[in-house]
């Protein structure tokens, strides 16, 4: 379904640089659009796409206003890659699914006679809200998702498929050889506005609670151990694993498949980048990371058979330095 | 169920050398076969194994005709390891399990009545297709497949159980500390003769689509993220991650754990290795990776510790060239 | 449900210096308890915490009696983290969550009519047992759990949420530029006691089966590929990959991220860190490990440069040592 720019305006503020009558038909980006679509300028570095995009309209901040209107209709706006976030959410409004529509509680989900699912919140087919779980306002569960007993999500949540929330941690004690169970007799807490994204895991806690701050947003696949708390507005990358009782500040980002060894304590504001292996507490905000640099095979295998070699190494540099023969005297 | 060795070559071709009556009773690797079972031989590297093992009949290229033949049965072809996969297809056939036989949409999954399945389709038991989804023909959900609105599946593709396809990508605009919605508007395209493992995840599209080509195959627990494109007759193993917007391209494959960042291209017959982390583009056909090689921990963890001196070792290698001294002068 | 002392030890041993009247409400850690809750010390280094603690009751070695007793009731036992986590089981068992008391086989699963079901077994909801599956005696699928046909699975298993047993593994034929299915024939056998974590995926066999060994443990989110062997009594942690064919002892611990290739075989009581990539066999029994150190930013990412030098940098420090001038002569 198609809006007009004046709509558009309307519900999202912004001036309207063109008709109010003209309509898009769909959002698209500026290198792919077509004359009936609408686009955005977020990023300064592709301001020469001005002059060759083919989009009706075009979402740009007040620098490129002259550039932009001269070339056709523009919204200008204070941040234009906020005002696409809000569009989208405007595009959807317009075109629901029409999942969105139907009944509430899924006739294929199983909820527990003593679960408490809130009148406005909405359990997908195939999903599971086991005994004593609670799922808030306008909480939307997708397909297949698993809420394990007494597992606790706000308002306004976002599950996707697949999402076990609740299974056991991972605690058992080392007897004789084999594993004895440690019942994990806490449970998830999950605050408002939380997304986790498709086959996300997040295991009950053993004693007290697994702890998912307002506003966190899980992508899919990661894995969240027991007892672990994880501050407001967090964001985390798919295959992000993070061990048992580890807490993770507010306002971190984790970029994929990035992992916490367990018990330790990251600041907020700290920014993990892909796949390092976070061993010890981080105490300052900032950015963090490591990772094995890729190249082609026939150079990096050379110099990986050297980094076994390293303490060898700096042990000539240092008896060169000493007496100039690289050899202990 | 057993094949006579008539059968099989009636049905596969290549040429017997022995009795077209005789019967065998399962597929063996050499090492393991009994004198009923068929075995074969891909690499000559395992050429000595015709000397000991005791299969009834071996699968095996011209070269190994003669000493194959002086021990017993065997099929000469041109190509061991095709021949053995076509057999495992003929074996499968002729001893079908019973859900190959059931009912093609089972009673306990969910198709939406505006989702389009073809009517020579599998869903398979706890799936879900939601509205507007398309499954082509002969294309099998195995059990608790998703399949989220608007997505598209070829012919012929075997979807295992948990995959999720079509659930949202990971967009979200920053905005005063909390972070904005960006609905993702597009959905997921799938060719044909696809194959993706179990709990593995492919996100829609945030404005345009997630793209699948023909022949690719995919093992469990990947995450393909919002607007990845992968080539043709691309493979993939598990836990591969694949990021935003990046696009891979035909004829590759990507070792376990491997991941690329978003937006970036790698072109057709690049063959990555386990766990490296892709960070630009490869516009070469070849061999690319890196890990860090593991080792005993007395070792690894010395080397490793060098590992944050290696600024310093390479000043001072670079002064003692220079003065001799190893110190800046 | 609180639990008086007296009941505890009658169940579970251990000397009880106390009143066997009082009752406790809870079981929380040393730092969190109050006054109504029982905890224990297990590691020595937290004796001091035995002084701050508010706890009720607290469990403790031998070798802490004295300090334990003069504070408040303490349970005195062997091995206090034994005694904790069959402290769990008896606070499970006499607090049991209603799923423990409903129908066995929950009305929304779906168990193929020839699949074989222990009559103790437990299959919850929106689970598949597909035709052939054998289910042992007291096993317990949590709920939307995917068994394949003619998997098995021991007794007393424990297996969580959105876990496939049973998928195909990853084997194609490289045919004109194509891949060839080959057609999984085998299946998974499980031995007793062996619990799994949420999403982990289990492949069936090649040919022959995949084969997990008793009370082995399985976090979540583990990939296990066809024909592969686990010994008894080893446990792995999230994201661990076990590529196909590989065979891993007994008694044998995997940290989380941890991966194998394909064909090697580990020995028992091999103890493997976290993201470590295990290349090789390995022979003896022992610690191994090896990952990227991570560091700041700007730290890490000047060193990973130099990285790229170090056959460089060997080579200058080779001739230094030989001729004094870092230069090849």
């Amino acid at each position: 379904m198609a809006l007009t720019l004046g709509f558009i305006v309307e519900k999202l503020g912004g001036t309207l640089l063109g008709s109010a009558q003209m309509s898009v038909a769909a959002i698209a980006p500026l290198e792919s659009a077509s004359c009936v679509d609408i686009s955005f300028l977020s990023n300064p570095l592709y301001v020469d796409q001005l002059d060759t995009t083919r989009a009706g309209c075009i979402i740009v901040a007040e620098a490129h206003r002259q550039r932009a209107s001269a070339r056709g209709a523009c919204i200008v706006c204070d941040k234009p890659y906020h005002y696409f976030a809000l569009l989208t959410q405007l595009w959807r409004e317009q075109n629901p699914v029409s999942s969105e529509s139907e009944p509430l509680i899924h006739p294929t989900a199983f909820v527990h006679p003593r679960a408490s699912v809130h009148s406005s919140a909405r359990i997908g087919p195939q999903c599971v809200v086991e005994e004593g779980a609670v799922i808030g306002e306008g909480t939307w569960l997708k397909s297949s998702v698993n809420i394990g007993h007494h597992c606790i999500l706000g308002s306004e949540c976002i599950v996707h498929p697949g999402v076990v929330i609740g299974g056991d941690g991972f605690g058992f004690a080392p007897h004789r050889g084999e594993w004895v169970k440690i019942e994990q007799l806490g449970g998830v807490r999950i605050g408002n506005r939380v997304e986790i994204g498709s086959n996300t895991c997040i295991d009950r806690g053993a004693l007290g609670d697994t702890v998912i701050g307002d506003g966190v947003k899980l992508d899919n696949c990661i894995q969240i151990g027991h007892n672990v708390q994880i501050g407001e507005h967090t964001a985390m990358a798919a295959f992000v694993g993070v061990s048992g009782s580890t807490k993770i500040g507010a306002h971190c980002t984790v970029a994929g498949g990035a992992g916490f060894v367990g018990h330790i304590e990251i600041a907020d504001r700290v920014n993990i980048g892909a796949k390092a292996v976070i061993t010890r507490s981080i105490r300052e905000p900032g950015e963090y990371g490591g990772y094995y640099p890729f190249d082609s095979d026939s150079v990096w295998k050379k110099n990986a058979a050297i980094l076994r070699q390293l303490t060898s190494i700096r042990e000539k540099v240092k008896n060169l330095m000493q007496n100039g023969s690289g050899e202990k005297k």
